[in-house]
Formats: structure tokens, C-alpha cells, sequence
């Protein structure tokens, strides 16, 4: 809630252990250069893809970190901090880099998507918020591009807001399910923050507020003559509601308004879209468009879809802003690498389970693509890499181990991190929401089908190139022997 | 975010479609005083109870409604609003009144939770964040209680923000989370926020930082020889994890230091658990504490504590502030009376499903209790009757069918709704947050086990009164009847 004890300032959304140990490299004098990437280890929804967002929001907290004297003074009543500590925080003013993919981009398991550059300290206290905002965004925009797909061309509404987590749960999602591809939201404040279009029309209360359903359709559509979506399921939707739906229909049609429906929330909806299909058309309302809702998700539309439902348009709520089915995204952020004598230094945790071994090194993603566009692979370098076009590339699997392939057959390849923010200052213009859904909707629509099947997709290749893949290998070796953390 | 496009007025925080149901009950001149009831139909969880919360919010979101410049120009821009409408707006104030429980307070499936009173305009304007907020937090405080019973008497500290859904996913949800029974949040702005109390200590990454473990550990207790909680699992729990450990935690002690421990944040947490505790003890440290994370959950808590894993702090995240397995609370507001010739008429939506049909009229929930203050049941009355203690009373099935009982053995009820707004201002002080939590925590304590187990609970029964189910009865029979509805 922004109103009254919220605090506007999101400087202390911190886990507390990124302040207790940023006051101990303080007072231990351990602030190297340091590089952290954020990335997920698994695709949400058992899906093939995920739609990286939330970079702008992002951006905007980074550039707006500074602890107040009223923070400071919380730090303090809290007896676990020293004066030259809340000294450094009240100076405080985030300063390194940060690297990240384009919103709306693609997004596979193992790949940074994020690569932040800054001291020890300034990257440990920016970890938890950018977590929260990256993974609940990403989360989301991936879940409505499953939607979209499911919906087969047909107009999605994200309607979540009475469902959602907290306020920002819903305003960050009707962000990130526009991004996704969902066409509006419900969620006025999401329309004028974002500029995303709003829709809406009646609920059963307003059907209830009149004599009869007939007098508040007719009601209804005396102010609305154009785009009236009459809710039919108040009362009967196959006994009263489609009748009475089809008298203001035919009159306001024949009157040259535009855009009429009816809404369907409760039911059986293949049968109750199909019946009421043929009742529109059987009253020359061909026209006439079907709203589908009640506790949708993307399995239960393309079910719909295959079995032939006539539905145009999706009102998604609950599942669609709630990830339903799994509500986070798993994304961590860990080093990769550090400063000793003046340059950067591979890093690296070693797991019992290879998968979570982390990736050493400061890196780049690149995509490799088909003459299509369509993306073929991509291949995590180093960042000193820069791979030339034309010849063979061996793509090593991320665990380490024997597997590998070689590509040669591909049309080029892209750099998928660029610099968004430089010495704490934002690069450039943040591109616009509708650009970032368009850019989102390119790559979905250049995206081989396989990869994008609701349940078990093809797995899309992330892989390791020469140089980054003997690096590892040579550092889980030298870890493993050592045992000097030990 | 609070930062930069993000609105700090929560006023368009609303379904679109309330805004046009508004313009057109004006337009139409049907503004009716309203009784609306918000409540929800099924437990969360699969659980035996619900803890109410987010009512502060609720009543600081009600107050602070007012329609900006901004806002209006927005609302204008559009293109779907009248003149007169918008006139209408920029002098809006809600001004209704509002009953509801006690934050904190036990709350069952079908009874009014919150009850708001006032014009049919106003009451639609706030139905959409008035659910988003009392949803989420009812959902989180629920989830939080039943962890803290799992943990059987363990401390248990809420670690979500990083996985949380946005940052009033996790700002919410940390208040939720200490109402509910959690003692801590890792979220540094909550603490700061709501004055819950915060902790944390060190990251994988605090390990890493240093030239070995046992350095690390070191750095760390010089700075936090109080309280400190070592993480054992960056390399090997037991092969060097627990020894540095146990080095550094008998040097503590032996100068006296408190409050030493250690974390498992991987791994089989029994058979860990199992081993450190026994190594600890072994070297003397007997009060030292186990700290155990990574993902989470009641169920997972519970079954480690019935194969005797001995951990002491539990710290939860994802599952606790996403309420995994269950991420939203189906709460809907309903209207219950509208005012027709000067007095409320008592309204019912009839639905083919008995369990849809809602509950007509303004009414009171009463809690009976036993001698020793345990809930028994609860009885839905109408607001005007004044049950009697000491006469027996017949509970109907809130369907409306046969079913029914009468309690005669009871030693007193409580009515559970009170007046928390008048007339657009907030009655009274609002408790602080630890009262709420010591309100929850109190009714939890008397309410009988067989209600808090996690799987198949007893269902607590909430019934209608002699006078309540006559009404609700006497409604539908007309409602099927009349059909003047189609």
C-alpha cells in the first residue's frame, strides 16, 4: 500500500543479511570488484521458454537507492550497526553496471540474464529486489505468452486484480502479462502506469441492480451502445440470459453500433459458447462476439480450442497474475567472478549436483539463429569472446560432462546482454511497453513450434563454448583438489 | 515500485468495469444504499481455518480514495467517460461504513468476513482492492499459521522477498506472515514498515568471499560474535562445515558469547540435522542452535519433525509469501441489501449450486464457545437479532437443506463484526501488529487439534439462524418462482 506506513522508497527492500554482511566487508575491508549474473535453473510450467521482463523496473529502483535519514535512523534503532557503517549507507548511491538482455527476449535456463558489475557490497544490496522484481515478472510474462499461444489468435484480458498478491502483485503482472502478449487488462492503474489498454464492463451486480436482466441490458446499453459485452449467465444463460442478449443485439445493430457480445462466467463453457454460438448466428448476430472467463488457464483454453469452442475473447484472472501452478520463478543470483590485483578473476561454487555448479567467468549469451531467424541454439562465452559468423561452433553441455554437438548450418548469431546501465546511470532510452511486447510477440512467432508446447516441449539448447567450457572444467578440477576452502 | 511511473495513489487500483458501472448507475440514477458482504467459499490449503488480515490496509486504502488531476485527465483520455461522470469523481469521497472482524481473528467458509455499507456507486469502487488485499493477506496469515504449527513450537522466519510476487507481494506478505506466527522477516523494509522484527546473517556468497571457510566464519564472528548463525553448507556440511563451525562456536561460548548456531541450507535436513546436532553436542555445544531453509513448506516441516530432525529456526520463503500450493484465496463480495423506500430489502443470488447461493439481508456472525473458550460453531444471524445466551439454538446447514443441530451446551457467543469505519472515517485506534499477531496466536491456541491438522481437518460449522435460513429459504422459493428476473 503506498498510502500512510509505506514507505515510497524501496532502498531497505534488502533481505537483512545483505546489510549484515555488507557491514562486515566494511569493517573487514573486503569491497573487491565483483560480477554477479542472474539466471534460472528451471522453465516455469514445465514450458520451453520464458519471456524476460521487468529489466525497466529494475533499472528505475537501482537508480533510485539511497537511504533516507529516517531509514538510517530504523538501521540504528535496530542496535546492529556501527556508526561507520550507517555513515557509508547514508553516501550510498549505487555505481557499477549492469547488463541484461532486452525485455520481452527469450529466455532459457542457465543463461545470465542479468550481469551486474559493481563492488562487493553494492551488488550484494540490490540481490533480493532485483530478484523479486526479475523472477515474479519473468514468471508472469511467461505465463501469459502460454495463454496466448493456448488462445490460438483469439484476444486475451488479464483480469486478476481481486486475485493477485499485494498491489504491486497485480500491478506488476498485468505489466508483465501485457508483455507477454495478453491484449488488456482490467486494472485501471496498470492502464494509466503503463499506458497498457484497459477493458471492462458489467458484473453480475449491475445485471442484479435492475427490475429484470432485460431492463439492465437495455440500461446497459442506452450508455454504451458501442462494445456492450452483456453478462448472460446471471440468472440462465441458455433460459433468459442469450434471449434477452440477442433483443438489444439485434436492435443495437441495427442501429450501426459496433463491437456487441456476451460474456459467459460460469458453466459448462464448450457447450454454453457452442449453444449460444448458434443462437447469435441463428439471430443474424454473426458478429457478435464470445467473452469466455470463470478460472481459466492455458490448459484449460486450448482444451476448449481443440474441442471447437466458438470463444474470441479470454478473460484470465487468478492463474494468470498468480502463476497458478507454480507461483515463483526460481532465479538466483551468484558471482562469477572477482577482482584480485586488478583484473577479474574467474569464480565458481562446485555442487555434488553438477546442474547447480554455477557458470565461471564474466559472459555473454549468444543466439545463434536460422536464415528464418528462427533460433537455433545459443551458446554462453566469455565476454572477451566474440564469435565470427561462417564457421563451425561446438556447443558443449552446461553440466560439463561429454556431450556436445557442433553447429555449422546457422544464418548468424546475436549478442543477447547489453550495457543498460553504466556507472549507476541508465543507457539510453528505456524502450517503450508496446515495443517491448512487440519484441516479445517477434521472437514467440520465430520460435520453432516444438519449443512451445504447452507440455513437454523440446528443450532448447543452452550451451557452453570452447573456451568458457575448459575454463570450467579446469576450475571444478582445481576446486575439487585443493580443498584449500576447506 | 514506488519509483517514477508507478502511482503512489492507489485510487484507480480498480476493475475497469467498476468505473463503467458507475458512469452508469449516475447516468441511470440508481444509486441505492448497498450492503455488500466479502467472503470466501473454501478454505485455503486444504486446511481447517483461515486467519483474517489486511483489514489496516483495507481501511487506509478506503480513507486515502480520492481522484487526482492525473487521474481524472487519464480516466478523460479514454474516451469513455462523460462530463458529468468525471465531475462526479473529482469530488468523490467513500463515506460508507464498514464492519468487519478483528484482524487476526479465526475466520470459516461462507461467513462475512467484512461487510461495507453505502451508496451502489461507492461499494463497487472498492470491491477489486478490496478483495486483492484482504485475499492475499488472509491467504498469507493462513499459510503462516499453519507453518508455525507444523514447527511445533520452532521459530519460524519468513525469507521470501527474493521469490515473492512483486514488492507488495512481499511487503504484504511479510505483515501477513507475522500475523499468522511467524517471529521474523529477512525483509529489511517490512521491519521498517510494519515493525516486525528482522533477521539474518550470512550468504553463501559471505563464505565464498574470503580465502576458506574457517577464515570466513572468523571475519564474521569478529564482527557478529553475538547471534552469529554460520552457513555449514558451502562445501561440505560434514566434512568441513560443522568442524569450522564448532571451532569458532567454542571460542564464542568460552568468552561468553550467545545465541551461536549454525545453518543447513541443502541436503537431506534430517540426516543433517541428525549429525550436526549430535557433532555439536559432542563438542560441548549443546545450546547451540540448528537453523534449517531450502524450500520449504508446513508439510515438509512436519514431517521432519515426526522423524525427530532436531532443528530449532525454521526459515521459509517461496512457499510461505507465494502460499504454494494454493496461491490465491477466493474471496468474493456479494451483494447482501439494497435500500428500497427508505429501508434495506434483503437480496440473494440464487445459483444451481446450493453452496453458490449467498446469504440475504445485513448481518452479524456469533462465535460460540465452550467454558474453556474454544470456538464450537458459528452462527450467521441477522444483524438486528441479539442471540441470548443460555437458551439452546438450532444451527441450519448454511445450503438451506435438511440439515441442522442444536448447541444447548455452550457457556457463551461473541458477536465477531464491528464497526471500523463510519461515515468514510476509521473508528477507534487500530491495534498494533503484535496485538493482531497475540489475537491470532490466543484463538489458535483454543481452538481444538482436530481443526489444525494439515490434512483432513474436522470442518468447523458455521450455520444459519432460525431466522437467517427462514429468509434465505423464503428467497429462493420466490426467486424460483417469479422468474421476473428473465
Amino acid at each position: 500500500m503506498a498510502s500512510n506506513n509505506r514507505s515510497p522508497s524501496l532502498t531497505l527492500l534488502t533481505d537483512f543479511y545483505e546489510l549484515s554482511m555488507m557491514q562486515g566487508y566494511l569493517l573487514q575491508k573486503e569491497n573487491p570488484g565483483v560480477v554477479f549474473d542472474m539466471f534460472f535453473r528451471r522453465q516455469p510450467f514445465g514450458g520451453g521458454f520464458a519471456v524476460f521482463a521487468g529489466l525497466e523496473d529494475l533499472l528505475k529502483y537501482v537508480s533510485a537507492l539511497a537511504f533516507s535519514q529516517e531509514d538510517l535512523a530504523y538501521l540504528e534503532s535496530l542496535g546492529a550497526f556501527r556508526p561507520e557503517f550507517l555513515d557509508y549507507l547514508a553516501g550510498f548511491r549505487f555505481t557499477g553496471d549492469i547488463w541484461a538482455m532486452d525485455e520481452g527476449t527469450l529466455a532459457f535456463p542457465g543463461e545470465p540474464l542479468v550481469r551486474v558489475h559493481g563492488s562487493l557490497m553494492e551488488t550484494q544490496l540490490i540481490e533480493s529486489a532485483l530478484l523479486a522484481i526479475i523472477n515474479f515478472q519473468t514468471l508472469i510474462a511467461t505465463k501469459s505468452a502460454r495463454v496466448r499461444q493456448a488462445a490460438n489468435g483469439g484476444t486475451v484480458i488479464e483480469f486478476g486484480l481481486r486475485r493477485a498478491q499485494g498491489v504491486d502483485g497485480a500491478l506488476s503482472a498485468s505489466r508483465a502479462a501485457f508483455i507477454g502478449g495478453a491484449h488488456a487488462t482490467s486494472n485501471t492503474l496498470a492502464g494509466k502506469n503503463f499506458g497498457i489498454p484497459v477493458r471492462g464492463t458489467m458484473a453480475h451486480s449491475w445485471v442484479m441492480a435492475f427490475g429484470s436482466e432485460r431492463e439492465a441490458f437495455e440500461k446497459y446499453a442506452e450508455i454504451y451502445p458501442d462494445g456492450a459485452l452483456l453478462l448472460i449467465d446471471t440468472y440462465d444463460t441458455l433460459g433468459s440470459g442469450i434471449d434477452n442478449a440477442i433483443a438489444i443485439g439485434k436492435r443495437l445493430t441495427a442501429e450501426g453500433h459496433r463491437n456487441f457480445g456476451v460474456r459467459l462466467d460460469s458453466g459448462d463453457l464448450e457447450y454454453l459458447s457452442k449453444k449460444v454460438r448458434q443462437r447469435l448466428d441463428d439471430a443474424g448476430l454473426k458478429e457478435a462476439r464470445i467473452v469466455a472467463s470463470n478460472e481459466l488457464d492455458e490448459n484449460i483454453i486450448h482444451q476448449l480450442i481443440t474441442q471447437g469452442a466458438p470463444i474470441d475473447i479470454w478473460g484470465v484472472g487468478t492463474n494468470l497474475v498468480t502463476a497458478g501452478g507454480d507461483p515463483a520463478l526460481t532465479g538466483v543470483y551468484k558471482i562469477a567472478a572477482r577482482e584480485k590485483g586488478g583484473r577479474f578473476v574467474p569464480t565458481i561454487k562446485v555442487s555434488n549436483n553438477p546442474e547447480k555448479t554455477t557458470n565461471p567467468g564474466v559472459k555473454q549469451v549468444w543466439r545463434f539463429t536460422n536464415g528464418a531467424k528462427s533460433p537455433l541454439a545459443d551458446l554462453i562465452c566469455l565476454a572477451d569472446e566474440e564469435p565470427a559468423s561462417g564457421k563451425p561452433y561446438t556447443f558443449h553441455h552446461p553440466s560439463g560432462d561429454y556431450r556436445k554437438f557442433v553447429l555449422s548450418e546457422y544464418a548468424g548469431m546475436t549478442p543477447l546482454l547489453g550495457l543498460k546501465m553504466k556507472a549507476g546511470a541508465v543507457v539510453g532510452e528505456l524502450p517503450s511497453i508496446t515495443a517491448i511486447r512487440s519484441h516479445a510477440g517477434e521472437q514467440l512467432d520465430l520460435l520453432d513450434d516444438t519449443y512451445k508446447r504447452l507440455i513437454n516441449p523440446h528443450v532448447y539448447r543452452v550451451s557452453l563454448s570452447d573456451k568458457l567450457g575448459a575454463m570450467k572444467a579446469l576450475l571444478v578440477k582445481e576446486n575439487l583438489a585443493q580443498g584449500r576452502h576447506r
